[in-house]
C-alpha cells in the first residue's frame, strides 16, 4: 500500500457506476459501500475493491416483524405529569409522543412492567389502583392535587433512525421499517438465518458492516415528527419483560420500570447512575456481547469480515468496556464530527481496524447548487487530523450519495489531497506511540466507559449548556497527553489508581455525574482525591468541580481548588480574594481575550488562593497549592487552539512541571507539534486556514523556525 | 401640632448646644438625642423637646464585665476545615477570627458545650477524641485525608457594634466595651439596678432609646478587623450554657452545637430552618421578651417612654412575632435605608409609634469637604417616602455629629423641607388605609418573622447576588398592594390560609428558604399550592421559584409556572417553545429594555407556556395559566420604577384583574398615586428628580391631566 491508494471507503448507488470507479482511482479508495437508501451495483465487484454492505440486524424484515408482533422492540416512555382534582385521573400515555413511532404495549402484562407513580410524594400507585384502556391509564384513590405519571413500554413502530433518515431527506411514501428485538427466541432463531442467508445471497460482500446489533440509543418524536428526546448512550429502548426477567434471575431483585426512566430522566450522563441502573447495563453488555458473537461469528465462518457502526442499534456495545472484546469485531467504523468522536473511535482496543466517516455527508443539505462543501471538509479534516496524529483510526470514508460529490469538483479535488495527506501520515504514525507531555485522567461517574463520549448528548451536537464543558475533552483529544477516563467508583475500589496519574480533570456542573453528586459523600472518594493531591497530584477542575452540597460546602474539594460557590449560604460572608494575577506560567501564550463560554456566578475564591482571570464577580481561573500539589480552577473552556493550549499549561502548572512544557513545542499556539520518537519522526502541523510563523523547541533544547501555510503538516526526521 | 413642628428627632451633642436649639427651631424638631460617642448637653432639658437618651443595656460597664467574665456574652463559631494526614490533628480555633474580638471560653466544660465533627463523614468526635489546650483542640484518633472543624464557644470581648463604630471613625485608644449577657443571673439583677440608677440619674430623659436588648446580630470580625461574617438576623451570638441549659429543659431534647453551627452557615436566612433551630429562635423570643418587659417596666415605673433600636442587639425581639408584644415597648425606632426598610419599621404592630433614623447618618464619610449629602438625603427622601405613603412611620429623625451637618447650609435646608413635607403628609394618611389593589403574599420558610427583611443580609446593604430578589421586595414596599409574609409551614399548616390572598409571590434561588427547599418534598405543601393556583388564585415566582430537586423536577411547580430549569438532567429534551411575546399587558408600560438583573441561564419555558422575554437562550419573562388561576415568571427584578410597575401588572394579570388596573392610577410609572378614600384625599408623587406628564385614572373612571415638579407631591381632595 502506497499514498496513491488505499485506506479509503466510498459510497456508491446503481447509478453512478463509471463515476465510482473514476473515483476510486482518483481518491484511491480501496473500499466501496451503500447506505441507507442506496443499493450497491453489481458491476463494482470485480474492481478489487473490499466492499461493504449495512446489514441492517434490527429492521428491513416488515414481514417478520409483523408476523411476529410480540417480539418488536420495546422503549420504556415516562408520560409527563398529570394533576388530579379528585379521586380518579385519566392520563393518556402517548401524549406528545409520535404514535407514528410508538405503540403502546398492550400484550404484556402492565400491571407487572409499567408503573404508576404518584410524583407528589414519590409513592408506587398499586397496580389494583389502576386500570389501562383505550390508550389511558385510568387511577383510581387518587389523591386531590397531587401529580401522577406513568412508566409503560411502547413497541418501536418505526424504526428510529429509519424515521430520522425519513424526515431530513423527506422520503415520500416509504414503507416505515419495524425494529425488531434479536434478544427475543424466535427473533433471535430467524436472525441467525437471517445473516446466514444474507452472506449466501451476497457473495461479493467482503465486509459486513452492522448498523448496528440490537437495541437503539433513545430517540423518540413527537406528534409533529420533531425530535422529543435523544440520549446517544441511552438504554431506554433495549427492553423487553423477556430481557428484564433475565435480569431479574441473574441480579436477584425485582427490576422496577424506575429503574429505566429514573424519573423521566432515563439515565442520561447528567445523572449520577444508580447501582440498579449500572447493574443493568452490565447485564445488557454481557448479554448484548454474547449475541453479537454469534452474528459475527456466521459472519467469519463465511469468510467475511464484520465490523460495527458506532451509533444507531449499538446500546450494549460500548466499545470501551470489558464484554466489547468477546464479540470479536474485526472493525468498527464511526462518524468523526470533531476530535471527540474521532478518538472515540480510533481509541477503540481489541479490533482489527477502525474507520472514521468524515464530514461532510454526501447529503443534499450540504450539497446544494452555491453550497460550500470544501468549507465544511476542510474544517473537519482539521479538526479531525488534531486527534488522528495523537491517535489515527486505520482508514477514512465517506457516506451518502456520490452523484451529489460529483457536480463539486473542486470537494473531488479536496478529498483528493485529504486521501493522500491521511495515507502520508497514517504510513508514519500508525505503529507509534506519539510523545506525551503527561498522564491525565477525566474522572466522572462514568469513567472508561463514556472515553471521549462525556457531555455528548447526541454524539457530536453542539449544545449551549456544554460546549464550555465539552472543549476540555475535544482539547485532549488532540494535546500531546496520554489521556484516561475514570470513575468515582474506581477511585473508591481502588485508591492506588491515582498513582499513574500526573493531573486528574474534572469537568462539569455541581449535582451532576461528571462532577460527583452523592460520590462525594463517600469518605474513600474525597480522602483518596486530598491524599493525592497533598501527595503531589495535580487536579484540574472546570465548572463546578466537585459540587455538590454537604457538609458545609458546595464544592467538596474546596480546600484543594481554593474556590466556593456562593448558593446563598456564604453571603453573609466577606470575599476579599479578587485580585487578578494575569502574569501566570498558564496565561503564558494568551493574546486575545481568552474565552471562558458561557458565564458563570458566583465562583469566588478562598484566602490564599490566586487568582487569575474574574468576570462580573466570578472567578475564571485561579490556581493553588496544597500540599505537594497543586489545583487549577477554570470556570469553563470551549476548544480553541488558544484554549488548548492554556489547558496544556494548566497541566503542565498542575503537574509542577512548568519546565517540562517546551519539549516538541511550538510557541505558536496555532502549530501542533507531535513527536513519535519510536519512529524517529516528529510533524509540524498548522491547524488554521493562514499562514503560521513559529518556533519550535525540539526534545534537545534546541529550537527552530518555521513558517507554515495554511493546514500545512510538515515532517521531520529526529 | 402643626405642620411646623413636630415627629422629628434630631441629634446633639455638648459642643452645639446653640445651634441645636436654633436647628430645633428651623426643623421643627421635637426631640433631641445623643448617640455612640456623643454626650447629651444638660442646658437642652429645658427647650420643651423630648430627650431620648440611648441605654446600652449590655454594654459600657466593663468594670462588671470585668468582674464577672462568665457572664460575658457568648458566641457560637465554627473553625475553618482542617485535614490531617495522620492520626492526630491540632486545630488552632482563632485562626482568621479577630483575637481583640473574640476570645475561647475556657470556662465552661468544652466537652458538653463543643463538637469537634469529621466533615468528611458527618460525624462527632467522640469527646473522648480530643482535647484543648492554648488556643488548639487536638483532634486523636483522627482518619487520614478527612476534615474537621470545631465549633466552640467564644466571649465578645469586644462588642461588636463598638468595634465596628471604632474602626469606621478610627477611634484610637478607645477602651474596648465588653458585651455582658444580661440573661444570665447575676448580670440580669444587676441589670435591673443598672437601669433604676440610670433612670435615677438621668432624671431629665424621657425616652430611653435601648439599644438594644441583649444579644447582638451576628458580626464577626477578622485578625485584620475587617469584617468577616454578618448576619442581621444570626443568632450565634446569643448563647451561652445557662442559656442552652434552660433550652434543654424545656425542649426536652439535648442540645448540640450543631442547630446553631449549622455546618458553618449559622443558620443565616438563605438556610432551611431547622426543626430545632425553629424551636431555639422561638425559645429565645420568649426569654428575651420576659426579660426585656422586666426592663421596660421598669422605664414605665419611672413614667418614661421605652423604645427598641431595631439593630444592634436586637436578636430575640423580631417585631413580627407574637412574643414582641408582650414587651409593651412603647416604640420602635429604626435605620432607613430603602423602601423595604422603612417598612419593616412602619409596619410594626403593637407599639405607640415607630420612628425611622433617615440618611445620611450624619458622619465624616459623608459629611466632608467636597461631599454631597443633599444628593444622599434627596435619594434617601424619595425612596423613603415611596414606602411611607402606604404605612407611615410616625416619625422621622437623623442620627450622627450635628457640628458637621452645619457646615452644609443646603443641607440643613433641604431637612426643612423634608421635616415639612414628613408632617404634611402624615398629617394626612396617618389614620387611613391607603387604597390597595389586591393582596399578595410573599411565600418562604421564614414568612412573618421576616417580613421585609427577606434577602436582607445586613441590613439594606447591596449584594450583587440578590439585588435582583430583593428589588421584589423593594418594589411590594411601595406599591398599591396588601402585603403579607407567609411561611410554607404556614400552608401546610392551615391550607386556608391562601384564601385571602390574590396573588403569592416567591423570589430567590432554587434549594434555599426563601423558595422552599425540603419543604416541596412535602405534599401538603405542594398540593395546597396546585390547588389554590388551580381553583384561581395568582402565583408569581422569580428567580428559581420552588427550585429543589425532587422526583423529577427542578421547579416542582413546573406545571404551574410553565417553566423547568436546565441543570442538564434534560439536555436531551428538545425546547421549542422560544418565540417571544413582546405584546402582553404586563409589558404595556415597558419603554426602556426591562433590567432583570443578574444573568440566569438555563430557565426553559414548556409547551405552553407564553414567553414574554428571553436572554442568551434563557426565559426572563414568562406566563402561564394553570387551572382557573395564572402564574408569572421572572428571572429577576432589581428595584427601578418601570421594574416597579412591571410588576404591579404581573399582579394584576396573575390576579386576572387586567380591567382592575387603572384605579388610582398614573399612566406615567414614575408617578404613584395613593388614595386615601376613608379621610377624602389622594396625592399624586413624582418619585424622580425631573418634570413629569402623566394622565391619571381615578376610581369613577375619570381621567385627569397633570405636571409634577421633580419629587413634587400634589394632594387632592377625592
Amino acid at each position: 500500500m502506497n499514498n496513491n491508494k488505499g485506506r479509503l471507503t466510498i459510497p456508491t448507488d446503481i447509478d453512478v457506476v463509471p463515476q465510482t470507479v473514476e473515483l476510486m482511482e482518483r481518491w484511491g479508495a480501496d473500499a466501496v459501500r451503500d447506505c441507507d437508501g442506496t443499493e450497491f451495483p453489481i458491476e463494482l465487484r470485480n474492481t478489487g475493491a473490499k466492499v461493504y454492505k449495512t446489514y441492517y440486524t434490527t429492521r428491513k424484515d416488515n414481514a417478520w416483524a409483523k408476523a411476529n408482533p410480540e417480539e418488536v422492540q420495546q422503549c420504556y416512555i415516562m408520560t409527563g405529569f398529570y394533576m388530579t382534582k379528585g379521586s380518579t385521573l385519566s392520563i393518556p400515555l402517548m401524549q406528545g409522543v409520535s404514535e407514528d413511532m410508538m405503540a403502546v404495549n398492550e400484550r404484556d402484562n402492565p400491571k407487572r412492567w409499567w408503573e404508576v407513580i404518584d410524583r407528589t410524594t414519590g409513592e408506587i400507585v398499586s397496580p389494583d389502583s389502576w386500570t389501562y384502556q383505550n390508550g389511558s391509564v385510568n387511577v383510581l384513590n387518587t389523591t386531590p392535587y397531587h401529580e401522577y405519571t406513568v412508566s409503560f413500554l411502547a413497541y418501536l413502530i418505526w424504526d428510529p433512525v429509519h424515521m430520522y433518515n425519513a424526515i431530513v431527506n423527506d422520503w415520500q411514501g416509504v414503507e416505515r421499517q419495524i425494529t425488531f428485538d434479536v434478544r427475543q427466541p424466535k427473533t433471535h432463531e430467524f436472525s441467525l438465518k437471517r445473516l446466514d442467508d444474507f452472506l449466501n445471497e451476497n457473495p461479493y460482500v467482503d465486509v459486513v458492516r452492522f448498523t448496528t446489533f440490537f437495541h437503539q440509543f433513545t430517540l423518540v418524536f413527537d406528534a409533529l415528527h420533531r425530535e422529543k428526546y435523544v440520549d446517544w448512550y441511552g438504554y431506554s429502548a433495549s427492553v423487553s419483560p423477556y430481557i428484564l426477567e433475565k435480569f431479574e434471575k441473574e441480579v436477584g431483585y425485582p427490576f422496577r420500570a424506575e429503574y429505566i426512566i429514573d424519573q423521566g430522566y432515563y439515565n442520561n450522563q447528567y445523572r449520577v447512575p444508580s447501582k440498579e441502573y449500572k447493574d443493568f447495563m452490565l447485564f445488557q453488555m454481557r448479554e448484548v456481547a454474547s449475541l453479537a458473537k454469534e452474528l459475527v461469528d456466521i459472519v467469519h465462518k463465511h469468510g467475511k469480515e464484520a465490523m460495527m457502526f458506532l451509533g444507531d442499534h449499538f446500546i450494549g456495545t460500548e466499545p470501551y468496556m470489558e464484554e466489547f472484546a468477546r464479540i470479536g469485531l474485526d472493525a468498527v467504523v464511526g462518524s468523526v464530527g470533531n476530535g471527540s468522536t474521532l478518538r472515540l473511535i480510533s481509541d477503540i482496543p481489541n479490533v482489527k481496524y477502525t474507520e472514521g466517516r468524515l464530514l461532510p455527508y454526501l447529503f443534499p443539505d450540504t450539497f446544494y447548487e452555491g453550497g460550500n462543501p470544501v468549507k465544511e471538509a476542510k474544517e473537519n479534516w482539521v479538526t479531525a487530523r488534531r486527534a488522528i496524529l495523537r491517535k489515527p483510526v486505520d482508514r477514512i470514508g465517506y457516506g451518502g450519495y456520490l452523484k451529489l460529490a460529483l457536480q463539486f469538483p473542486d470537494f473531488v479535488k479536496y478529498v483528493e489531497s485529504v486521501a493522500e495527506e491521511f495515507r502520508s501520515l497514517y504510513t508514519k504514525i500508525a505503529s507509534s506511540k506519539p510523545y506525551c507531555l503527561k498522564r491525565v485522567a477525566v474522572l466522572n461517574c462514568w469513567g472508561k466507559m463514556r472515553s471521549w463520549g462525556c457531555h455528548m448528548v447526541h454524539h457530536a451536537l453542539y449544545k449551549k449548556e456544554n460546549y464550555s464543558y465539552a472543549g476540555v475533552i475535544e482539547v485532549l483529544s488532540g494535546a500531546p497527553l496520554d489521556v484516561s477516563f475514570i470513575s468515582f467508583e474506581d477511585i473508591a475500589n481502588n485508591p492506588t489508581l491515582l498513582q499513574d496519574i500526573d493531573v486528574v480533570i474534572t469537568v462539569g456542573d455541581g449535582g451532576t455525574a461528571h462532577t460527583g453528586g452523592t460520590w462525594l459523600e463517600k469518605p474513600e472518594v474525597i480522602s483518596t482525591l486530598l491524599k493525592y493531591v497533598d501527595q503531589g497530584g495535580g487536579i484540574i477542575g472546570v465548572g463546578e468541580p466537585t459540587g455538590h452540597q454537604y457538609q458545609g460546602r458546595f464544592i467538596q474539594l474546596a480546600s484543594v481548588f481554593g474556590i466556593e460557590k456562593e448558593t446563598g449560604f456564604t453571603l453573609g460572608f466577606d470575599k476579599y480574594n479578587w485580585e487578578e494575577h494575569r502574569k501566570h506560567f498558564i496565561l503564558d501564550d494568551v493574546n486575545t481575550e481568552l474565552n471562558f463560554g458561557e458565564p458563570k456566578a458566583g465562583m469566588y475564591a478562598l484566602e490564599g488562593t490566586q487568582v487569575l482571570c474574574t468576570d462580573n464577580q466570578s472567578v475564571q481561573l485561579a490556581t493553588n497549592s496544597f500540599g505537594q500539589g497543586r489545583a487549577v480552577y477554570i470556570s469553563g473552556l470551549p476548544y480553541s487552539l488558544q484554549n488548548a493550549r492554556t489547558l496544556l499549561r494548566a497541566v503542565m502548572w498542575a503537574a509542577n512541571d512548568e519546565a517540562g512544557l517546551k519539549k516538541w513545542y511550538s510557541e505558536n499556539y496555532n502549530v501542533d507539534v507531535h513527536a513519535y520518537t519510536e519512529n524517529g519522526f516528529y510533524c509540524v502541523v498548522n491547524n488554521t486556514y493562514e499562514v503560521q510563523d513559529t518556533v519550535l523547541h525540539l526534545d534537545n533544547g534546541k529550537t527552530k523556525q518555521l513558517s507554515l501555510q495554511p493546514n500545512e503538516i510538515l515532517w521531520f526526521e529526529i
